[in-house]
């Protein structure tokens, strides 16, 4: 099942039958979400996987964007305590927005951060009791090398060295294997963004190693790829009818990549109304992010804030 | 290879081996652009072919939205001569832009409109000779079902009845059979818009019939459905390998439908750069329908109105 | 004071000192909301206010963006409270978004229309229950002459000729006289829209005598006219110095009115961040309409229904 | 006449009657274009005027947006002159268009930037001839403080230490103190951006002093202050009338202060098509500076690198 190219852990996970030494897996269910924690614990493990050693949360729950009210809280909450739990208890925090703002499925990381309550340049002027609740927090979409000239982790590297946040949070459009992934499933993970993930395939990595500092990754998938849609249909039927005796072997193999290339290679699978559905999930994780970020705020405060 | 949704004449022509009695097809290249025209001239063919008697001319040349500055003017002479020998000699013309504003894919009718040099209130304070000069136009982009509660077809019914236009020109985002024929594949067509054509797939047929006058009908590939790419890629392997006996056997058809329903259902496909590619087609079209309406209207003089 | 534009009532009624025969004003306020009722009983108080007989409804409350949350829900059930007493008890409603949606504070009216709950083509497929609690309503937003060719009040008379609504409500951004009302104040009247208001100046007037049915007028101001700000200024000026026997004298009057032409005829003033107010006022607005047109769904079916 | 804002060096001049020491100006028209340079050479002069020492070139063409074609080419062909004669002959150029992409009259730099031929991330896949025509362009829009937590001019300082370009572009929307200077004046400088310029007024300066490289702006007027416009109509009518010994005296000054602050402080002046003018200033601005960066590339190669 290589070659179909997902940014989830949970669909690599699942794409190995059976369980893998190395990775945990555990599931909670809530509310009507469903919350499953992986931690991939060795390096055998992220090599087979193809993902990096780390922890990641996955939250699902139908469509994201028409989830009623109290689950929608849920959710909230739900983020909200899967990104504390991964950030330094103290220190400025620096969102970054990944993604091009002129491709609707790869803006998401744009719309999620014009949703963050920006607070790094108000610190100083705030009353004392104000300034103990609110996280120092400033955020950017640096935009995509195609428009701008500079790799965005260039870009990132130069803003951490300047500004010396405790953490980046990095949000990001993914991508899925399976089409009913598209605006359902929330991943959140402590091991930063890879190189070669995201509906723009661009990017260099953001990481650790590569800033200096934590990075947690936030992303939805947004699309699945053209070629994953046409390979996935044709490798169930060599299954299923035993043709060049399944899809595991080299002929197979060869004829499926045949379909990957070519005038699939850049097309992308999305719903129609995915230019609703990429705004309606940036209200959530902007909701879930500024919660996490400042959870001695109240509602009505926050309100204030955003709007003043 | 029924089931597989185009609104391209061109597809539904190329899907039938061989030629079909009724039909005329005729193609003409020049300057990298090639033409085609196709003549359905009798009630049996329109009915194998699933669309309306009529003319169908259909220009292509690789990517619309990157040909160079020759090939563009071109194509803008090419779209204003088809559209202009289908239109009436005189009177005034609604424009209608069909689509979703709000769908990148579906807003290209909406773009399109944008665009148009409209001239039905300037008419009278126009000095003589530029009277003479300038046809009455007048352009509206309705909207769709699902955002203002009234058909498409009904709200056109009442302007036309109230304006009393000589001729409709509608202007759709379409489907396509082939990947490859987004934004690539111009169609203008005597015909009319057909019910249950175009990329949001719920329109009422606006038609002579409906509208009780000549309804031109231009429109470029946007998408293919998901399940279009999903059901081609599977057809060609029981094609290539005996599967089912050839997709054409009753089991394949059976097959092949569960495939087009489900989740892949509301799924279409998309270039990344969709957003882009929508503006770049629509600034196409808008000169091209600028042109077949105003053809004594120099390039100047056409600036000069759509800018003062 | 005469030559100053303002489409508020309010503001008439404020420049003539003293109380004037044949209008009644009462105010009353809650919760930090100020609620002004005005009655134009009499022709003659109609001509000197220059605003047509009928009833005007004013809510202030500071910034309507920025208002916290129980003086918002306050605002939005004093919204639907006004526009139900004017609306007919049954039948489908119309709503018309005015202005020109590419002219941010000439907007107001089609981001309201995109907020509304469109209902008329869904009455017949709902449950009998439903049924019951939901008013057809459709929503159009016709643009403006000039990008249409097609006058606002020729395009809602052929819609409403062709629907047959019990009503229409028509919403829209209005010029005020004094800056402080911009995104503070919102006007609901049962007057319909007279020729000439609005920020786009340039509307036929949508009345019950051009529709034939009543017309439900719902506004906030937007901008100030560059014009009054400068006229203001000087008359204020005239006044207290005696300046050409104060701004009443003919003289005066000549002086000011060429102030108002030439460059500053077109200019409008508004506050800097004018893009993000028009969308908190659609939303709020967006809400009581919402809430005036099904008053027995509750929050959470109405969520239901506008995302599914 | 201080306390007028405006950041048109010209306007500056023009306000102080008669000739100013150290400081040069010469005009020159062709083609419905008129060309005027200032030099302040002193620091005294640039202390009198409030505007740095250097070189300011002004072009001035009645409405920019709706000037021919052959007037536009021009403006674009005196633009490229009046930059590249500020620029060093050689080394990457980092672009930088400032202010708040969500306000329409302060987007003027984000829409510029927008428009670039970025170029520095393809200088080594190009082939040897290309490439010696080509200048390392990158491009930003770094967003402003209330929205990122962070200071342009602390980004900007960061991106310059990384990428070491040999000079930066700044492009800004400028406020006047005349209406009719919206969108018909641009204005190139060698100096920077100063603390406190532009529609946002929330700058630090953007310096060679500050950033280590020469930094030449680039800016249109978009905005007029209302306080402006109030100020101004109030001082002529006090010139004229003699009221409180004219506009210069002290209670002229304390009265015209009192009039520039309240209400009117936030609020701009803006013409109502300011939307269109934005975008329309914007294309030429950025056909003027992608010549200026990309001299011996002709249009036809131009066109292809945007569009590949």
């Amino acid at each position: 099942m290589r070659g179909f190219r997902t940014d989830l852990a949970m669909e690599r996970v699942g794409q190995e039958n059976g369980r893998l030494d190395g990775v945990d897996v555990s599931t909670h269910e809530m509310g009507g979400v469903k919350r499953t924690r992986i931690v991939i614990e060795t390096a055998r493990a992220a090599r087979l996987l193809g993902r990096p050693r780390g922890e990641y949360i996955t939250l699902e729950c139908g469509q994201l964007a028409h989830c009623g009210p109290d689950t929608r809280q849920l959710l909230i909450r739900l983020i909200a305590q899967a990104v504390r739990v991964m950030l330094p208890r103290e220190g400025e925090i620096l969102l970054v927005g990944l993604g091009n703002r002129n491709v609707t499925a790869d803006a998401l990381g744009t719309r999620v951060v014009e949703r963050a309550l920006v607070t790094r340049h108000l610190k100083e002027t705030l009353a004392g009791e104000m300034q103990g609740k609110l996280r120092g927090v400033c955020a950017v979409a640096p935009g995509v090398l195609g428009l701008t000239g500079i790799e965005t982790a260039e870009m990132c590297r130069g803003l951490v060295e300047r500004i010396r946040p405790a953490a980046v949070i990095a949000v990001d459009a993914l991508a899925a294997f399976e089409s009913q992934r598209i605006c359902t499933t929330i991943q959140i993970a402590d091991t930063g963004i890879e190189p070669g993930s995201g509906v723009g395939n661009h990017r260099l990595g953001l990481t650790e190693d590569t800033l200096g500092v934590k990075v947690i990754a936030v992303g939805v998938p947004m699309v699945v790829y053209a070629s994953t849609i046409a390979r996935d249909a044709m490798a169930r039927l060599m299954e299923e009818y035993g043709v060049l005796d399944g899809p595991s072997s080299p002929a197979a193999d060869r004829l499926l990549s045949q379909v990957a290339e070519g005038v699939l290679g850049n097309m992308v699978v999305t719903p129609r109304e995915i230019d609703e559905l990429v705004l309606s999930v940036a209200d959530l994780l902007g909701e879930g992010l500024n919660l996490a970020l400042h959870p001695s705020l109240d509602a009505e405060i926050l309100h204030t804030f955003l709007h003043s």
